[in-house]
């Protein structure tokens, strides 16, 4: 598995509306796609920094990894997740790493936000950390 | 303030030497430089990805901020910051963004990993979320 770049740190917030505007006012980002993405019960918005992105997420259903995952940190955001970019496809990457003992989430890439292909890697696995895999499918 | 990259994501881990072969074995990384940073009682271990990092953390002491988040995190790792790179000094930077009524960590540049200049929000005005700011005194 040849990994290229950090695609994205995914973090969770209660609001995007009420996170949105640190992003931009403070740190001088400026959110160039927000999105619902129903599969995962999320909506997301999106910051370009530098070769990565920022990612937040805010739950749009209490049954949400996201809202679960809030809810867990006494009802604070946080940085829930680091997805690498992978260059030689994440069902090619997915089977290597399983062939060397790591746990999946996703047995198969899905689709996630921006249309990219993605799959997850068990925390059981990754000394702790949610760490997803992702190509964009159109490059 | 001009944000010009990802310096780095911070990921705690309860050993460095049970978490560097995931990130060799599995994801491919190679970790470049194992460091002791005394000052804020932990051991770092780094690996390059794109044109940013991965800065993984072991704590050398219960009081350090990273066992404390480990701790809390029921014995787990996971991404406990993510650092930011300024262009126009850190110093600067702190000065603006309180300007702006963010709440701050540190009220002036300390020095950090890699000789870095660093200073860390304070995650009451981030939305929840530990982020640092940083520079490289030398370029």
């Amino acid at each position: 598995m040849k990994i290229s770049h950090i695609e994205h740190v995914g973090i969770a917030v209660p609001s995007l509306e009420d996170a949105i505007p640190f992003y931009e006012n403070i740190l001088g980002f400026k959110c160039f796609a927000i999105e619902e993405v129903e599969d995962q019960k999320v909506r997301t918005a999106f910051f370009k920094v530098g070769d990565t992105k920022i990612e937040l997420l805010e739950g749009t259903s209490p049954e949400s990894a996201i809202s679960k995952f809030i809810e867990k940190n006494g009802g604070r955001g946080g940085i829930q997740h680091i997805a690498f970019a992978v260059e030689d496809g994440v069902a090619n990457a997915l089977a290597e790493v399983e062939e060397k003992g790591c746990k999946l989430i996703d047995k198969a890439p899905r689709r996630g936000a921006e249309g990219l292909n993605i799959a997850f890697l068990h925390p059981k696995s990754t000394v702790g950390t949610l760490i997803e895999l992702c190509e964009d499918p159109n490059k």
